[in-house]
């Protein structure tokens, strides 16, 4: 049965994104325009990404760090292209109790310039390279149009800012970082998400090149989750964070900085939820496995207890629902909190020795013997649970992937369903900007891919670069 | 031998400290004055205390949230004392990109506001009740005078906001987590806090009444540490949080909230560290054990691996430096840095079957045989090193705790030495204005102990109130 919260995906997506949000009690809408509480459910989620992440970050030699939350002007205004990249959608604090600031500060939207100016201040000598610091906090940023998780004013995120010796290390750690968030939306969150580079356009301001992680959404609209932005040492220059080297001349250092952000929980809903609710890839679930007893038998809750028991020491978050409610209200619970397997023990199965698992990706029910081995048997249900997840995003990606060969395909597309549309580029941005034109397709990256003509889609110029391009949130 | 960038705690213990932060890498003031960074070893700290509280509070049933960090002013105003209490620290953000906003925002200096705007919309009936709910976040607050972890305009902190059903649960909440705050400080930190109300000048603007957790210094100053505080109805009538009880009736919920912060670091330093830089209490330090190598032998290495490997896979957490700098620097850097347990090898030692361990609180060398069970070695080393710590903590406590019976005792005392200093109250608040005067001394807490007098220290009328005074960081 549908829930009646929940609006058809297939008929209202935005909708549809809205109210499993809600329905599942990830966030809500706050009195300040723009910014969400994120609620236990949604914030566990986030727990669980910075506990993997962090994990991984730390096992390649990154330490965490906290820089200031504000920025004062002038520290702003040292690089040009970053202020006039962030400059719009920049808060500014003037104000103390009922007194005026002498100087303007910026909530921060990104920290470059605080990572810089620290960095200018603690690095002398090659001995201090390299520095690999992140940190976890919140950013700001004045979006015009927001969505929970997908685009708000205040969000959660790591920033990743490391220096570097040379350009060969720089670069192998902007790579690296980007492997680390492909791996991540590839093995943890079951998101088949394509690595590229993006156009000059498209970059980050002030970066000589930015990596990315798309994601293609099941609406056909696609999101950048990840990027890992090689800055050479144009910012350092900015900045004037120098070294002495091996052969005792001074140099400026090379830069690198990376981000993952809650959106992520965004692109998790919109690549795995249903008309049912949230469907939680197993390896980011908070609660892999929920259990039900039905009735309040005796033999009933002690299996209930064995198994709980049982996936707890073995590493499985699994809890018991003791609540009064009804069962069919806890299956329903369940079911919208996406939580991938739920073991249902009821009296009058157990005499036939049997209990049901229910598989919350494709609602199937499972009956099992009860004495069968609950942690082998549920830890391969989970790996299975998240391939099968991670195969259908794929199968859905690869139905809503096109190949343009000039801008009447372009169009067609566009104006039928969009998608990862394949298309070569001849690195001319006013093509870039007239394919924009067609409901703001955007270039998302250019990929290491065989070309699949020898023209660009725009002016049919000779084109060597494979780019995707779509509809961006 | 004396670290040359420390000054000496008992020559100029302001210095001494500033020495010990840096020294030990823990912070640095940046170009925002009053906001410091949180460096590697800072922070480290830090996840340490986060994850042990984390878990703590988990345990008790609360969960993690995320609210915004901007407040409109028309939320803040709908609790006068609240913001007349936070007033003249509060920063305004007024303007976004070049144009002005229709309504300032505050940044949050704490969130009472923020979690009744959202409880007023979540809460409806009893069944919704109690919500346990903390955030990790920073938080800002325009302090004059700042010093680093002690009283920075930016900080870390958990907050803790619950709402209950009924005046005892909540009652029972606001203790329960006074107990957390000082079970963390004995047992984890090895500070010997001391546990009270605040008068009522003193509690947090707007609460019932406020618990606290007071450290007493190493110099006699005392610290707040950790507050829990009680607000029966009170927030929740200011807005609007209302829930339909047992009976069917509509009542007001009852509300906490409590919090700790990265003053926690300040604690440790003032109440641990010494000439020789940082010393970290075992249970919270990031790195308990570093292992020294003297040379390069192989049966050096191959000791340090195997101690190393033992020590991490019995969740003690060691590493080997094996850094090109001397064993000299080595044993310096293990010093400032307060790594609980150092251990040194080398070859001519092992020849006669010996390894060094040094403990950093005491700098005592003891000398082992290198085939000693070497995890359970270590690990009642740091329970000998925590339980000592803690003790030597008491001691420095009790010497500077003194008795005033009258104003010139009083006069005497904080003329002398400062410290914890008990004296009887009748409540009055004149009386605690005029012992204000001395010095600036205030009340801490009022302890539920055995009276010392029955007359009040300042106007010698009866009095029943013991109450620790003392000057405040």
């Amino acid at each position: 049965m549908k829930n009646e919260k929940i609006t058809s995906r297939d008929v209202d997506f935005a909708k549809w994104y809205t109210d499993v949000v809600k329905a599942a009690h990830l966030a809500d809408y706050t009195s300040v325009k723009g910014c969400i509480a994120i609620e236990p459910n949604g914030y566990a989620i986030w727990e669980k990404i910075q506990s993997i992440m962090d994990k991984k970050f730390k096992e390649l030699g990154h330490v965490n760090v906290q820089m200031p939350l504000l920025i004062p002007e002038n520290l702003f205004n040292q690089e040009k292209e970053l202020i006039e990249g962030f400059a719009p959608e920049l808060v500014w604090v003037t104000e103390v109790g009922d007194k005026k600031l002498d100087e303007r500060f910026a909530i921060r939207s990104t920290s470059e310039t605080v990572f810089c100016d620290y960095y200018r201040k603690h690095i002398n000598s090659y001995k201090d390279l390299p520095k690999l610091y992140n940190q976890w906090c919140n950013v700001f940023r004045y979006e015009k149009e927001t969505r929970p998780f997908l685009r708000s004013r205040e969000f959660l995120w790591q920033e990743g800012h490391t220096v570097h010796a040379s350009e060969e290390e720089a670069l192998k750690e902007t790579y690296q970082m980007m492997d680390v968030y492909r791996w991540f939306n590839h093995e943890v969150l079951a998101i088949p998400s394509i690595t590229g580079k993006k156009t000059e356009k498209e970059k980050f301001a002030g970066a000589e090149f930015t990596l990315t992680n798309e994601d293609l959404m099941y609406n056909g609209v696609c999101l950048q989750d990840g990027t890992s932005h090689y800055f050479g040492q144009k910012f350092c220059k900015a900045y004037d964070v120098k070294f002495v080297n091996k052969d005792n001349k001074e140099e400026y250092a090379y830069y690198t900085t990376w981000g993952k952000t809650t959106r992520a929980i965004a692109a998790i809903i919109m690549v795995h939820a249903d008309d049912y609710g949230l469907v939680l890839p197993p390896r980011i679930a908070p609660k892999q496995v929920v259990i039900i007893p039905i009735g309040s038998d005796e033999r009933v809750n002690e299996l209930c207890n064995k198994y709980n028991e049982e996936l707890n020491k073995n590493d499985i978050v699994s809890y018991i629902d003791n609540s009064d409610k009804t069962p069919g209200y806890k299956f329903a619970e369940a079911e919208v909190n996406g939580i991938p397997v739920r073991i249902e023990i009821g009296a009058r199965d157990l005499e036939n020795n049997k209990v049901t698992l229910v598989r919350r990706d494709t609602r199937e029910k499972i009956i099992v013997d009860s004495n069968i081995d609950i942690v082998s048997y549920v830890k391969d249900l989970l790996d299975t649970i998240h391939h099968d997840m991670y195969i259908r995003a794929i199968e859905r990606r690869d139905k809503l992937t096109f190949e343009a060969h000039n801008m009447e395909d372009m169009r067609n597309i566009l104006n039928t369903q969009p998608g990862f549309i394949h298309a070569m580029w001849c690195g001319d941005p006013e093509c870039e900007m007239k394919i924009k034109e067609i409901k703001g397709c955007k270039s998302r990256c250019i990929i290491e891919e065989d070309p699949i003509d020898d023209k660009c889609v725009c002016c049919g110029k000779k084109a060597d670069k494979h780019v995707i391009w779509g509809i961006q949130y």
